[in-house]
C-alpha cells in the first residue's frame, strides 16, 4: 500500500471513523483502524464488536495511488499524528507487511502494525426497503430523547433508545424510568411495523456524523441497524429485551393545565436547583398561586429560595407537586417553542411537559413525594 | 445592612475576592464572604488564611444604600446565585443578625449567615516604599516563571516563585530543579534589597485579577506580600526556606550555539512528544545533523519519529542530548520572540533556552541520561 492524501481529509474521515474505537476494548486487535486501498479508493474501517464505522474517500479525493494494498494501524495516537503533521501532503507506505511510513517532508513516524489476518470480517447488510429522514431531522430525534436513556446497566434495555415503525408512523422513546421522552414522526409513506431498541452510547457517536441535511438511509434488522449518511456506514448491534410498554402512560386529559413561558419557568427551576446541588437531593417544589406557581427549594444548611411565575392555568384549584429539578431542567432543554403546556393530574401523578404548537415531543417527569 | 446594586458589579468584584475561598479549608468561618457596608461604600473580604483579598464598590457605584452593616455571607453557591439572577438591580438586606435576603422582582434566597463574632480580623499592612510594576508586564513575569515551580509537597520552597530585589534589579526565579525559568526586570528606580518566596499557587490567583496595565504596588515584608491594584487589595503568605541559589547555575560560555526558529523546533518537539505521552517516559533525543537537528522519540509498542529541523549552528562537532519534551514544550510555551538560541555545553549538562533579542528570560531545562 502507498498513496498520498492531503492532511484534512483523511484528518475529517479518519476522526468520524475512530469513534468506533473503544479505548476500554480488550481485544487488541480492534485497538486498530483498518486502511483498505482499492482502485476506487480508500475504504477506512474500525469497531468496537458492538458498533462498526466504515468511511469511503474516492479516487479522485487521493492525491496519488502507487500501490494498493491493507494494513491495520493502531489507532492509539493516529490521530493526534494526522492532526499535528504540518498542513503539507501525507505520504503513507507500508515498508514490510508490519510496518507503515506516514511523512511528509521533514517529519518520518514509523509504526508498527498489527495483524491483518486477525482483523474480524465485518459486513454491513443493506434492507431492501430502508426508512429515509434528513440528517437534521434525525439528529433533532436523537437529542430530543437521548438524554432520558439510563446510565444504570441494572436494566440493560433502558441504555437504548426505543424505536418503533408501524405504518407512516415513527415513535422514538427513551426512559430510565424517572423520566421519559417520546418522540413521534410522520414518514413518507408507509413501512413494515419493526421494532428496535438501538444503545445510547452508540446512537450518540451517530448523532456527532451528523452534519447537514442529506439523507440518511436507516436499515433496520432484528439484531442490528446500519445508518447510511454521506460517505458513511455506521453499523449498531441492537439490544435485546423487551422494551416497557409506555402506550398507557400519558393520560389524555388532565386537571391542571398550566401555560408557561418556557424561559421564565425554565428559569426559575434553574435558580431553585442552585440549592439542590447535591447528588441524591435535588427537589424543587411547585405551588400554585393566584397569579401562577411559586417555584421553591430548601437546603437545610444554606437557606430557601422562592420563586413566583406568572401563568395561565385552566383552574383556581390549589396544587403542590415536588419533582427533580434535574430531570425537569434536561427535559425543559429540548423544547424549542417559547410557549408551553406542563399538565398534571394530582400531586403524586406524572407531569408531562409539551409544546402548545409542536405535538410531537412529549415529555414526561415522575414526581417526587415528600412527605 | 441594606442595600440595592446592580448585578453586574457586584459579580465582578464578588468573582475575584471570591478567589480567596478555599473549598478544600477546614476551618468554618472562612466558608463565608464578608460583606462590611460602611458610608463610602461596599468591602467585600475572604480569605483562606493563606490568602486575603479584599474589594470595594464605591457607594457612587451602589444603587442605593439604605442601612449600612456588616455580615459573612457562605460562600458555597453565592457567586451561582448572583450570576443566575435576572439581569436586574438586585436588593439585599439583613433580616435578623444571621439571616440575608438576596433578592430581585419575583425572586428571593434566604441564606443562612455565618457568626461575624468568629471572623478574622485581617490587616492588610503597608510598606512605606512599594515596588511598582505595570498590571500586563507582571502579568508577563507571573507567567513566563509559574510554570516551573513544584507541584511537590516534598520541598514546599521550591512551590513557589524566588523574587529578588536589589537595587534597581528584580530577579524572578522558578525551579522544581528539574527545570528553571528566570526573569529579570529594570525596574524604575532603586529599592531597598529584599527576597521572597511567594506561593505559586496564590500568585496564580493574582495573576487572574490582572487584566490591564494599571499600576501594581508591591508591598514586601518579610513573612508576607501586599499586592494593591484597582480596587484590590491581596495579601498572601511567605514560604520560608531558603530558595536553592542558582546564581552559577547558567554558565556564560557555551560549546554549542543552535540558533533556531522557534516555531519549526517546538512543532518537531510537539511532533516527537506524540509517542511520548506516557507520564514517566517522555524522552525526546536532539542529535546534531549536517544541516540542523534530527528530532526523535521512540515508543516500544508503537514505533517511532523523526523530523529534521534546519538550523544554524557555531560548530560541525557532534551532540547527542535527551530530555523531556513535556519540559521543553513548557519552556518554549513562553518564549515570545521568533529567533531563539539553545545553548549547550555538553550531552550532561543544562540545556538553556533563550530568545535572541530578549535576554530578560533564561530558561533552563535538565538532559536526561539515556545511557
Amino acid at each position: 500500500m502507498k498513496f498520498i492524501i492531503e492532511k484534512d481529509i483523511l484528518l475529517d474521515k479518519l476522526t468520524n471513523v475512530m469513534r468506533a474505537v473503544n479505548p476500554r476494548n480488550i481485544i487488541p486487535i480492534l485497538d486498530g483502524v483498518k486502511f483498505d486501498l482499492k482502485k476506487e479508493g480508500l475504504y477506512l474501517t474500525a469497531s468496537d464488536s458492538d458498533l462498526m464505522i466504515q468511511s469511503f474517500i474516492d479516487k479522485k479525493e487521493i492525491k496519488k495511488i502507487e500501490k494498493t494494498g491493507t494494513i491495520i494501524i493502531q489507532a492509539k495516537y493516529l490521530l493526534d499524528i494526522i492532526r499535528k503533521l504540518p498542513n503539507e501532503d501525507i505520504n503513507i507506505e507500508v515498508i514490510d507487511s508490519l510496518k507503515i511510513l506516514i511523512s511528509t517532508k521533514n517529519t518520518v513516524f514509523n509504526l508498527n502494525c498489527l495483524n491483518l489476518d486477525e482483523y474480524p470480517n465485518i459486513n454491513f447488510e443493506e434492507t431492501k426497503n430502508p426508512l429515509i429522514l434528513k440528517g437534521n431531522i434525525l439528529k433533532e430525534i436523537i437529542n430530543q430523547t437521548i438524554y432520558a436513556v439510563s446510565t444504570q446497566e441494572a436494566r440493560p434495555i433502558l441504555t437504548g433508545v426505543n424505536i418503533k415503525v408501524e405504518d407512516n408512523m415513527l415513535n422514538c422513546i427513551a426512559t430510565d424510568s424517572y423520566r421519559m421522552s417520546k418522540k413521534t414522526i410522520k414518514l413518507d409513506k408507509s413501512y413494515d411495523s419493526i421494532e428496535v431498541v438501538i444503545p445510547g452510547k452508540n446512537l450518540n457517536e451517530f448523532d456527532k456524523l451528523l452534519t447537514n441535511d442529506n439523507n440518511v438511509e436507516i436499515h433496520l434488522f432484528t439484531n442490528k441497524v446500519l445508518f447510511k449518511y454521506d460517505d458513511y456506514l455506521f453499523q449498531s448491534n441492537l439490544l435485546s429485551g423487551s422494551f416497557p410498554n409506555t402506550q398507557s402512560l400519558v393520560p389524555s386529559e388532565f386537571k391542571f393545565i398550566l401555560n408557561a413561558t418556557l424561559n421564565s419557568f425554565r428559569e426559575a427551576i434553574d435558580r431553585a436547583a442552585l440549592l439542590t446541588q447535591s447528588k441524591d437531593r435535588n427537589i424543587v417544589k411547585l405551588e400554585t398561586t393566584e397569579s401562577g406557581v411559586l417555584i421553591s427549594s430548601y437546603a437545610s444548611e444554606i437557606g430557601k429560595v422562592e420563586e413566583n411565575v406568572l401563568l395561565d392555568k385552566n383552574t383556581d384549584e390549589s396544587l403542590v407537586i415536588s419533582f427533580s429539578s434535574k430531570y425537569m431542567l434536561e427535559a425543559l432543554r429540548n423544547l424549542n417553542e417559547e410557549e408551553i403546556l406542563i399538565l398534571i393530574n394530582s400531586e403524586c401523578s406524572l407531569i408531562t411537559i409539551k409544546s402548545v404548537k409542536d405535538e410531537s415531543l412529549i415529555q414526561v417527569v415522575l414526581p417526587i413525594r415528600t412527605y
